[in-house]
């Protein structure tokens, strides 16, 4: 009979989301007339932009007559979106990159689960912890781990435990890596990485012949101007760093779907022999055979998020979510609740009152409250304490849920 | 240093369709007055129908709004499209599916590739000669193969040749195999499985503990009614075989992006160990941890396809392309060239006159009869010694291209 992959049944069958559903569920039944607020999963609520709706429309209509039509696309994307994404959110950092570095897709989930095909298994991966539970799960997927053990870390890969006690910024791994995740603004924390210790990442890539797959999809909303948004900001990045960006959060394409990968063409890693490679022809290869490009009106979308109409309507939306941060920043600061992040991310990663677990946190906030965020836990045995609250809500009802959460714990 | 995944390095540099490019730009550089029909490549020219840009458009609209905004959508599709599909396109067929086994993607290019992910590399795959490219590429890709022989033909995968010499319906593979790729109406032949024969695969596969991947991209194009379009057509066939489909083809959707995946619940494969478990729940965990799902603007225009209003009009231009599937099958045909397929599928599967290889009847098509075809050798072995033209094309330009063709070689 035909083999299924066994290393699908080495990952834990409940996912964080779902679990999380079932208890709002079982208590707004038992509950109907509780006014729960949402501010747990990291999905957008303000509608496109009205320069981003006209291109979709007008990408349409291209669609809509034999002259205008557009059928197969480049699977890379198509050129005048990759150069007005290099033009427009790359050079002003002082970054140059040629059209042929950057892979437009159909989301950042996708590209930084894909890019594994092109490695081998026999690659030792860092990741933090708390983490995107995706690039956990991708590597569990691929073969490249053992078991988990009853923590929930998976041998074979090496955690960085990221906690309020180091700053949220883990030391350099002891072990021997070849690839380390790093995600800035991150996901869940809410924290940043600063140049300084971006630069030490990129040295100590360099120094150690390891590979960055720096995850920036939250880029746009860094507000702090010595932060950086790109790791190529950092000299030597191109040599040893594969970034990921997403439109998802940028200009609330978490429906319509567009990201985008850059690998530089220097940037090599070896076969079994010792020979080196270029990762950008690999990737290149990848997309082309196995990809078939992103959605022509999506791409003509997501260019007109970068033009002159467009980029002051997206910002405003930004500094919208932004603002959502300080209030539930600011309100659970003086509710004398520990907050990290929401400065340069839209996520506040709170310590939880009175040693309370996640979970339990999770629970008393929904039942008292009437306020759903997310267990720290979920994203790995270091989030455990801790708790995320997201700022993609409406502006009232974050003001209101910070408001019951002040009644609650406030002194 | 990070080791690359090594499979990539035994796929063949040049790929089919850059190798024409390069001919056919040689040809118009140094003939810049000659007019060039091309009839290469199996991309739609029409656009898409009036139904489907008012589906799209105002999917638009409901982003542009925060009472109809839509973020992440269920990353297997929105229910409103599969169940859409399973009621206008399989129920008719008398195949009853649940909505759980239909998976909405963004081609399926990506999903016969992306399944490879669930099933493990010691399973022995089947494929017909000539391929897909994709099918081939994709195994050589996850690590299934060995190296290419000098025929194109990589160790471990088991070819099964397709020529007029058996009818291009192959023999059931003398050994164990366990994954079958089936593509019906093929590309590139444009020849069809019979009910009898897709019967006898399907019994095949019950009895060898083998599992089919039927390939139905082109379902739509199948004019004779007792050719089966989907193959859950064929009782017993729930328990053995994954279904792709496509709304490239169909509705012109090749730079829309829209496909899908039928992983029947009752589909089992086993593990190492020989415990049965569900490849829809794989299928389902793979989906949900790599990809987020379709655009939902994309989603609503693919449901208008099998609204009342869209139909009809998509089946106006699947007829147009049929009718110069026509116009080319008797145009050739009365230039005494031998043609198959073109009349279930908009691909015409030519035997070379006076015995020439493929690539020599592509240089004397270009450079005597301006018209671009692709050589069948480029899809595997025996593809050698036939050739591809496409029925996707103007009229007007598939008129003339025939005109040229019985010039130069009719009686």
């Amino acid at each position: 009979m035909a083999r299924i992959n066994d290393n699908y049944l080495k990952l834990k069958a409940g996912y964080l989301f779902p679990e999380i559903g079932r208890r709002v569920r079982e208590f707004t039944d038992a509950n109907p007339s509780a006014k729960v607020i949402r501010l747990g999963i990291g999905d957008v609520t303000l509608p496109l932009v009205p320069a981003v709706i006209k291109a979709f429309h007008a990408a349409v209509d291209d669609l809509a007559k034999g002259e205008t039509f557009h059928g197969y696309g480049p699977e890379q994307g198509y050129s005048w979106l990759i150069d007005t994404i290099i033009d427009k959110a790359y050079k002003p950092l002082g970054v140059s990159l040629k059209t042929s570095e950057m892979f437009i897709s159909d989301g950042s989930k996708c590209d930084c689960s894909n890019i594994l095909d092109i490695f081998d298994n026999a690659n030792v991966v860092a990741i933090g912890d708390p983490v995107y539970p995706v690039y956990n799960d991708t590597n569990v997927m691929v073969g490249r781990t053992g078991e988990a053990d009853e923590k929930g870390y998976y041998e074979n890969i090496v955690y960085l435990p990221c906690t309020a006690e180091n700053d949220f910024s883990p030391a350099f791994p002891k072990e021997k890596v070849d690839i380390i995740y790093l995600c800035s603004p991150n996901n869940p924390t809410g924290t940043v990485t600063t140049r300084e210790q971006l630069k030490g990442w990129v040295d100590f890539a360099r120094k150690n012949d390891a590979i960055i797959f720096f995850d920036a999809a939250y880029e746009a909303f860094i507000t702090e101007s010595d932060i950086p948004r790109s790791i190529y900001e950092i000299d030597g990045a191109k040599e040893c760093a594969i970034e990921f960006r997403s439109f998802s959060k940028t200009a609330g394409f978490t429906g319509v779907r567009c990201g985008l990968t850059v690998v530089p063409e220097n940037l090599l890693a070896t076969t079994a022999k010792g020979e080196k490679v270029a990762l950008n022809k690999l990737w290149n290869r990848r997309q082309s055979t196995k990809f078939n490009g992103v959605s022509y009106p999506v791409q003509k979308a997501a260019q007109a998020v970068y033009s002159d109409e467009g980029w002051p309507q997206v910002k405003e939306v930004i500094d919208y979510y932004m603002d959502n941060a300080r209030i539930i920043r600011e309100g659970l600061t003086a509710a004398g609740i520990q907050c990290f992040g929401g400065v340069n991310a839209p996520y506040i990663w709170l310590k939880t009152p009175e040693g309370m677990s996640s979970w339990d946190f999770f629970d008393k906030l929904l039942t008292e409250c009437h306020v759903v965020g997310t267990p720290g836990s979920g994203f790995g045995p270091s989030g455990e304490g801790y708790f995320r609250l997201s700022a993609f809500g409406d502006k009232g009802n974050v003001v209101k849920a910070v408001d019951r959460i002040k009644q609650k714990w406030g002194k």
